[in-house]
């Protein structure tokens, strides 16, 4: 092991915090939760876990092993897949990068599965073709398990949740059902062993995603693997690696071997890196090769750009800000070049065959979205999803799993527009969108710019949202970014659970209401999606261990804290005549409170 | 003036901007803008200036003098005020401060005006009783050209204004319509000579608030006046002194004779300072002399919470949060402990007499607002709403200018039930809301969790937003806390004018845009709501000069910049026949692009 790079990365439990791992019924599988302990006379809250072993006291970590292969069991089980010995790693796989310069191969080397040849038929071991064929499989009790966080019978709930069907409790049955039908996916590559499943869809708990990656500009391996961690640690539900330059192949193993969520990419990045960054020598040969270099290496969800056709490209032209989808602008610039409708869209069926054989997601991206308010909803944009509905029914002929990526950049009253036209053209497949920013006007704001947009098209139906950082338009995020905006996104991911009216959303709210009422400050920060940095603005101005029992904050003082003064209304009331009864009399239009007018 | 305190506080203009000052045409006035200049061939870009003189590099500015007395001659030239000796100030109304512990003073002391009697016919002198009148005062003019933002045509526009009817271009006479009908106000005291008036209402720019002031545990009158100043240099339209504990009186002063933007204030919390705390010994002549001492001083708006009445007391009994709002509970505290109705609601035609002589606008408080998810919409809520709808007339009967606060906690599918009550029992006056925060489980972060419901509420028609800090529920926001609490409220506010169809407000954003996709980026920051915060987070990966002409950023570095390809992109297509003439053969038919199906 010596010699090897340690990222120093962050484990140990949250603040108050423990792991629950609730067993399956169907299949032999533990399924994480973490568990807040409250004080007072409340019960420990449990909630969703998407922070994998590293925040179990119990785990033995060690990156350079990478996480346990859980599902490889599961997946042999199935009988479906065979191992083999895979493509060989290449100088160009990490962009020529020799000698020192060479990240280190991860050190366990792992053979690659796929499909059997002819497998379940048509050579599909996706998720979706299970679900079809009536199976429910271990992702599927698992990521049904999550969803309840705990819950075992139905919650209070209201809300408006604009045509998603949500149940009270999500069973395993559910879950297959609606991948079935399109409406959820599983991202879950079988080369993917260390994989806890999660589910994307309209009718589960908003997702959010984090991108991490380098560029060729900054940042190293080290610091990619952490970050994945400390961005599922704060809430991830899903980390894609964008990482361009040199090292890519080495880098994404070491991410992938680690990473508890599904991981998705962009393939075209390293395809391009691998020409030099030239997009014109981009072929269909090289793209896809890496595609099964991904594939193997245990890639959940690929990025296909395959919307971008050449007679859109024109649509662009009178765009305030273009192109500003990366890969939509290299596959824009092949097709002008080379003057005909890219590989991408021609070889889609040749991609379809690929990703079910590994059962990696599609991610339909959205090439042509707007880059700013002015390009917001135009021809270009609606004309890409039109096709992105297309594709959706081919690769679900081919059985493959699919979301599609949104927008971008959209002012609110345009946001509504963009769920609705989703649905009507992508035949519900689950929407991922980057935001949208309502305004193109806050550089450094935009995690927040965004968040209005993403909890608003959340609300409206969106399964996953893509982070947006402080960094946006601006630099590559550090650590600190990557926390504000998974934090930024999981606050905006449970307002629109709130709004959906998605059953037990409302619990946290209200155990922290509770102890913001009591005056149980260490709940109030354990409740809280951050802790720390709750506890350090507190104790900015009021550090004493005394203070945390205060009866009041430094915000209003003792005299004007609103919270005690009600405390002493409800004192004086029930001494009166129990405020309840007073309650009561009112109700019964009792002579005591008649208004006088 | 030596031995007084001189707060260190910023001035000097913002990057590449310079003051312009627009002179009126009915009145002798001057009204401020900001100018940005930009690069390129790109005209620079007037907007909204609520900085005052501290960003004028001309400005001679010493806070021991406070700004320029400028309404003094307007008022002078009504002839229906007058000046008196003016209360004395008593050891209470500094919390009996004296010595070391006594902030001195402001030196200047000013004798105040108030109504002569039965000015205008009612003793009225508010812009309200003027505009009924059919005057157009300076006030209303200056904050008619500032609405502009320096355009002198029409823009072009979209979205969707629920009801708001948003003209073209804003006249002096548009406003005096909008304060006659009662759905605008202009918070202009005529004891603050040295305000620059703006304007509050559905059918203009929506306003922001940052609440400023000391507590009990922390902070001076040096850092409150500095708050002041930043708060505006960021953009708060008001400023909102709710300090406690103290030495309030002569803060107040040293903050409003430095203030070029209206003051508001919660003079039930001096009120109460005068009782030493205890709500039961509050009277009715305590707080009126309080409302007779900070209307000297010019205080533009008061927020009176008189829709808490006894029987709604109960109604908040089975609430998760009880009352959060300060002056709600002291209230309700007052009204259980007497078993009465509050002296606000009764002696409420009293008030208005008291506000109409100096023109205080009315900023009817929502004391019993939700604190929390679970109590947003409830029954104590909208009682009171309906009973600051009657309180509404009232005022209005006696020429008093009034706006409405609103909520606080509420879930996003509960937001715009908000927005149609106020607008059905208040009349369409003006709505001020706090966020809404659209979730309970984020403290540190409820400036966002609140951006969202106040960019949503706001484009629903809310007048103006009162800002939420980082700090919210944890402690005093500190300067920091301000300008991100400020930032994020222009952001949102901006997000509504946007969707509400604001004619002009996307000349920013595309302005921004165009800076964006042509890599101007100092153009970029400068265009910003922040200049110096998008700057040093680009300069943290790329800090040389060179790099502020670089056509990427370290996001994806040159190979993956969408916006350099997109160039390449325009560029072959001019090469091959013209994208532009592209994109007309396409949508001719033409024969070139036809899809390959």
């Amino acid at each position: 092991m010596k010699d090897q790079p340690q990222p120093a990365i962050t484990t140990g439990a949250l603040p108050a915090s423990s792991k629950l791992y609730i067993p399956g019924t169907l299949h032999d599988i533990r399924v994480p939760m973490r568990r807040i302990e409250l004080g007072g006379s409340e019960p420990a809250l449990t909630v969703y876990d998407s922070s994998g072993p590293y925040t179990d006291p119990d785990a033995d970590i060690d990156i350079a092993c990478g996480l346990p292969a859980m599902r490889g069991d599961w997946q042999r089980m199935r009988g479906d897949a065979v191992a083999y010995a895979g493509r060989a790693v290449i100088l160009a796989d990490n962009g020529f990068a020799t000698g020192e310069r060479l990240t280190p191969a991860f050190p366990r080397a792992l053979k690659p599965s796929r499909a059997t040849p002819g497998a379940n038929g048509t050579g599909a071991i996706t998720q979706l073709a299970y679900a079809r064929a009536g199976i429910v499989t271990p992702e599927m009790e698992f990521a049904a398990i999550r969803e309840n966080e705990g819950r075992v019978t139905a919650a209070a709930r209201d809300g408006e949740g604009f045509g998603a069907m949500i149940p009270d409790l999500v069973t395993p049955e559910f879950v297959r059902a609606e991948i079935a039908a399109g409406r959820a996916i599983i991202p879950a590559n079988i080369n993917h062993r260390e994989l806890e499943p999660m589910v994307i869809g309209r009718n589960f708990l908003v997702k959010i995603n984090a991108n991490i990656g380098n560029s060729a500009v900054t940042s190293s391996m080290e610091e990619e693997v952490d970050k994945m961690v400390w961005a599922i640690r704060w809430g991830a539900d899903t980390v894609m690696d964008l990482s361009t330059g040199r090292n890519i192949h080495n880098i994404r193993d070491w991410i992938i071997r680690n990473s508890p969520v599904p991981i998705g990419t962009v393939p075209l990045y390293q395809a391009l890196e691998k020409v030099g960054g030239i997009a014109e020598d981009l072929t269909w040969q090289i793209f896809r090769d890496t595609l099964v270099e991904q594939a193997e290496q245990g890639v959940d969800y690929f990025t296909i750009h395959a919307g971008v056709r050449l007679h859109m490209i024109p649509m662009t032209a009178r765009r305030v800000t273009g192109i500003v989808s990366r890969g939509g602008s290299i596959m824009a610039k092949w097709c002008l070049h080379h003057h005909r409708e890219s590989f991408l869209y021609e070889r889609f069926d040749e991609i379809c065959d690929i990703m079910r054989a590994y059962d990696v997601s599609f991610s339909l991206g959205d090439g042509l979205r707007p880059g700013s308010i002015a390009d917001a909803n135009d021809q270009a944009q609606f004309a890409e999803l039109e096709t992105l509905g297309e594709l959706t029914k081919i690769a679900w002929a081919k059985d493959c799993q699919v979301m599609i990526e949104g927008p971008g950049h959209v002012p609110m009253h345009k946001i509504k527009a963009n769920m609705d036209k989703q649905l009507e053209h992508c035949h519900e497949a689950p929407f991922y969108t980057l935001g949208p920013l309502t305004t193109d006007i806050a550089p450094g704001y935009d995690h927040i710019t965004s968040a209005i947009g993403a909890a608003m098209i959340g609300w409206f139906g969106t399964a996953m949202l893509c982070y947006v950082t402080p960094k946006e338009h601006l630099g590559l995020p550090d650590r600190n970014d990557v926390k504000t905006g998974v934090i930024t996104y999981k606050l905006a991911a449970h307002a629109a659970n709130l709004a959906k009216g998605h059953p037990g959303a409302q619990r946290r709210d209200d155990a922290l209401s509770r102890a913001r009422f009591d005056f149980r400050w260490e709940d109030q920060f354990n409740l809280g999606l951050d802790p720390d940095t709750a506890r350090a603005m507190h104790d900015e101005t009021m550090p004493k261990e005394a203070h945390k029992l205060a009866h009041f904050c430094s915000m209003c003082g003792p005299k004007f804290c609103s919270m005690r003064i009600s405390h002493d209304i409800r004192a004086e009331a029930e001494k009166q005549q129990g405020m309840d009864r007073m309650a009561e009399l009112f109700r019964e239009g009792g002579a005591l409170y008649i208004p006088r007018e």
